[in-house]
């Protein structure tokens, strides 16, 4: 799939029915129309303007899902569940939805696990498919997508639902590669597949999920082999974005962190999911690591995360950090986080999706490390303070301003 | 007063009997018997280590204040009234507090304002100086103590209670200079007699609070002439803390800031002198100029601070952040901070004074602006970025680490 | 005005274009259409809903308000500001609020204060009454109302702003009386010349703001003569009524309550008067003095009200409560309330308005003290233990039902 | 084991080494002496003084305990693990730990479940017996106590760790006794033998855990032809007793309550023994089912309870309660409990042990159904309103006040 001689460049979301995609999407038709201030937007601030990002006007948007519902049905959840996007957006998105809707294509569960599959409602065919038919299939989509709406270019985003943690991995794709005729023995999670589907229709790929993806060493290494610039893993948006600027505080002031204690309820469709055990063990995995490595020890640390279903879209989180001070006294810092999940998490996929597309223009391959302060488990970096995350961002774009 | 060969450092305290003072004191001695581990103390970790600081053996304190009372007496009520340093932390810091208790001369209040006067136990010679004769009487203190303790150096630091703001002050010295025999014309505040004592006695200085102190640019124009290293001002310990490092979080992801509300309500001696209107302008300024500088634009913000008794020295803030995200949808971030104030400051304290002490014995004179990260309203620096100011600190020990 | 025999009763609202006000309708015409639950309606509940009380459809509204925006427009600021009454409903309000507002007569200010009259956008000739002349046209207007509207009986309530409190009254009307005829002299604030109108007019009334309105005795002895039955003051629907609640459980485990701070934050209309320190200084009393009452001691109090513009009606109430349990250990009880005034407000005033009209109806006259439990300064009743206060109620309901 | 004319009273703990236990110890000296003002004793305040209560310096207290580890060391920890009692407390109660310590016999594990096993320190032959030689040798010990003590009366309080809940009960006691020979078999938790050794040993039981104990039917009747007075389960201390306060106001004012979250973290022994699933799921349904009884509906509930070691004592909760009023509108409730768990509840186990043995001196016997307030999960009361409760207490009081 060679880069054509357009201005339009393509978006493929995985999960193109979520919330995230439709408050993308919501956000999109406003943007281009102007209703929309770009506010959550990174890229709308300097020095990103300088940068030659594609415009909002040029981005294609299609993608993969696995339920049946219509993206405006969906969309309109984003309102009567969790009164976070306004009706008129809604409606003024109306035309975008119904356009993007005719671009989305069947998904696959062949890895999902139990969880994810239950959720879904997919054709007949597509169920017994193996590994290899899967990620075959998903790369004629992507193809067809790219040929079809005459694309410069493609950026595949995983914005699905966390999968379970997959088995350990071979570390050569040599010995990984046979066992995708048989879906018992393959190890590979379907975002793993959908991985290998961007890469081999040589499109972009943005891990936005704890799912692995793109996570898998034998993998980045054929990323790195076919030129495909990527990045990952899972957005940070609300409680670990808050962890990894607290942090930093403490750790510079020397204050020891006793424990530090996180709860998270939320009631969207990614809470439903998360509700069984084995696919919450990958987010909070994501979410608690960071801690040891900014504070150089590690403290008692707790996550939970529940679904609470009044709350909707609305991510509430509440943190407790025990700390002691100078002559060991202890004192403590509590946060509430009241933030809406797909409204924090839709204009940072936005954000990624430019500056990816921005990087393969320049020629860059392999994981994008200088994306770190967009993700809780950044691919290449093992530094979790925000703000030198974020300085990283700033000093690439600094020399690629013009 | 040159320098001598000695090493031993001399510490000089405004507000020698405060909650900040005796913290240190009773810190201090815990450090020498080994028996307090250096949480807290920011020079206790890396790179600070290798910069060859002062010991804490080699610290020799002493200071003025208004107030009568003793040392171990007022040391007692960090535990009495607010459970924040144990009586056994107290008891083996008794030997320390009654050496200093010996080396602590009556302050001055010639321009301290009436709340703060109302609680002084001054003799009665002291009452009626001119601000030219305080401020003689506090070098002589100064250079006495440096002569009796053979003191190689002196930093001479402001912990007093917080002063009414000044008002506006000339540009140059030689416009105030002829105003100091007459305490009712003079515009120089208490704090800052006290630095140009310091400045005449050839000490360093650090403004540890929100009064004027060295603030005054044709004061620190006199500083600078004289070869004086200084820092300042209002150290930043709480509230204020989590504001320069949360605010730079909502610009990094262009989240736009509504409204920010902090309260602030404690029970210490702080507490009662900012139960005056006038003190409390002052530092009420110093906590929320912030936050236009950091985001680029002013929201709408509120400071409130209330002396609540029954706190003690632990000071509560609750601080509600309304912002709004993508397509305008409003969110919200609180926290609580539960914070013991002395236990907070007095390390910062020790760091400041080791910091400073080391600038002046590598020639450094004038605003050492890389201690940005200690204050709330660091001299000769607009970047409130909490992050970036540790970065500013860490560069400068690199280059001076052996 | 003699009762009439009709099934139609009046509900004249003292700012019928406030948020209170256009809640109270968009609900109402839901309520009536079948397509809002009564969820937030006390006589919705047993045992209530066999007391014979007024219909839905029944209630005919009317009122005074200062301003001259349209109740539609009013209506409309729910959602645009405050997110807080979704389109739909408005929209299915229309026909309703378009039939109130041609009942809406000019209102007065004639003793309001300078803040509320600020806001006021009135006739020329309302602007120079006497209070006599005020009182007059009010109450023409209420009799006219009930005159037209054919009503059985009519209710006043008052959901108009807070106004400053009153100069100390006479204990006796003789001796305010003569004053009616000299604005200058009258001690009668703007909301008790309303009273004194309902009373003429020989309607009930009910106090739902801390305004002095029928709390002065000399004004309470003229409703007793009257046979007038009326309720007061100042709805107790957030903050101060978690103050009622909780304090309670203080008392009755002998936990010493040391201090109890309370902040409120909010943006409508109300703040916008409030942020008049004269106007917050009666709010502030009437949401502080219950604490004393309940514990049997004073523990230090403080509450703050703010103006905070991006809240709308989402009234933020942090509330910090440190107490003192066995063994003089402190402990603390933190609360965050976030609730819509205006959403909380008006079902209590359809509440009220239905009992108040069947206290009248049983032949009720004078303070109606069972309906303790929606004030927070309830005349002639001491006891503020909102347990106790709904026992009262349902007491009554009881002895009421058939 | 008859009541002897004698003024003095036994306590006897089931759990006597334990922060509850120790704290009571420390609270009775310094109450004795005169040294603890009665913060916290609800029998401290009126109506309760009236009524003839035990003195302080009738009480005898004695007790069984699965440690070998010194009272005096146990208390201490109050100190050094929780800041919670302070030193001086602590010394001054050393003669009276030293005197209850040589009354403290071997507990049982024979049923009490893997997890409190774990943290036993008996003797080798208490771990081989049966349950029905473990209860008569709990027996033996309370008489003996009771005789050599030349006690009038003996009330046995449980307030040790939480067990895993019971299997499944036979009704009739003649089906349980046979079973008492064969551990495996015997359905008995091991409070419940403590249970019944209290009552074959003519003692009042009081049940401050979630335990079986006394609430097994079965073993009600048993009591009751007995004539022993009993009370439980659960003391209310803190978040359930929130929640017995607040959930009532949610009911009395028609709000709907949609979600109640609750998160409780803490670092006690208690805390260590609910780090087992089956021991923390009889706390947490303790916990849980008041809601649905005080609203009429079930809301979406969740409860954590977390082990976090650094908080000691120190429980802290964090409650979300999300609910709907007026219009649909959403809105939120948010608490943070940060409550000294012992120190709650030890002044409570002197209430009871006090109004107990009142009702036992009064000739009461079977559930005591009036101590209400005092439970989470009352035997005989389903009103779950906490006032409601203290009405129940107080309407007793005042029968029996003289």
């Amino acid at each position: 799939m060679p880069d054509m001689p357009s201005t339009r460049v393509g978006l493929w979301l995985i999960g193109a029915k979520g919330g995230v995609a439709t408050t993308l999407l919501a956000g999109l038709a406003g943007l281009r129309a102007g209703t929309v201030p770009p506010v959550g937007l990174v890229t709308a601030r300097e020095p990103f303007a300088r940068l030659g990002l594609v415009d909002f006007s040029d981005i294609v948007v299609g993608g993969h899902d696995i339920r049946i519902g219509s993206l405006a049905a969906e969309a309109r959840r984003m309102w009567t569940e969790s009164r976070a996007i306004t009706p008129e957006l809604l409606d003024a998105a109306g035309p975008l939805l119904a356009e993007v809707e005719e671009r989305v294509r069947p998904g696959t569960i062949v890895a999902a696990g139990d969880r994810i599959a239950s959720l879904a409602d997919l054709p007949g065919a597509v169920l017994v498919e193996t590994p290899r038919q899967a990620m075959a299939r998903a790369r004629r989509d992507i193809e067809e997508f790219a040929a079809t709406e005459r694309l410069r270019h493609v950026v595949v985003v995983n914005v699905a639902s966390t999968e379970p943690p997959p088995p350990p991995m071979p570390r050569e794709f040599a010995e990984i590669e046979p066992l995708l005729d048989d879906a018992t023995r393959c190890p590979l999670p379907t975002s793993s597949l959908y991985f290998l589907a961007a890469v081999e229709a040589g499109a972009s790929y943005v891990n936005f999920t704890p799912s692995a993806g793109s996570t898998p060493e034998a993998l980045q290494r054929v990323a790195l082999d076919r030129g495909i610039a990527h990045a990952g893993c899972d957005g940070k948006t609300g409680e670990t974005l808050l962890k990894s600027v607290l942090a930093p505080m403490f750790a510079a002031r020397n204050l020891e962190v006793m424990s530090w204690v996180g709860h998270n309820i939320f009631g969207n469709m990614d809470g439903k999911v998360l509700d069984d055990p084995r696919n919450k063990s990958a987010k909070v995995r994501s979410k608690d690591h960071l801690l040891a490595g900014i504070l150089g020890y590690p403290p008692q640390t707790h996550v939970s995360i529940e679904y609470i279903r009044s709350l909707g879209d609305w991510k509430t989180a509440w943190d407790h950090v025990h700390f002691r001070g100078f002559l060991g006294t202890p004192m403590t810092l509590q946060f509430t986080w009241q933030g809406c999940d797909s409204i924090l998490a839709a204009p940072l996929v936005l954000d990624l999706f430019r500056l990816v597309e921005r990087a393969h223009r320049a020629g860059e391959v392999g994981v994008l490390e200088w994306l770190a302060c967009f993700f809780k488990s950044p691919l290449g970096v093992s530094d979790q303070d925000f703000g030198r995350q974020v300085a990283l961002l700033h000093d690439w774009a600094a020399a690629r301003a013009t």
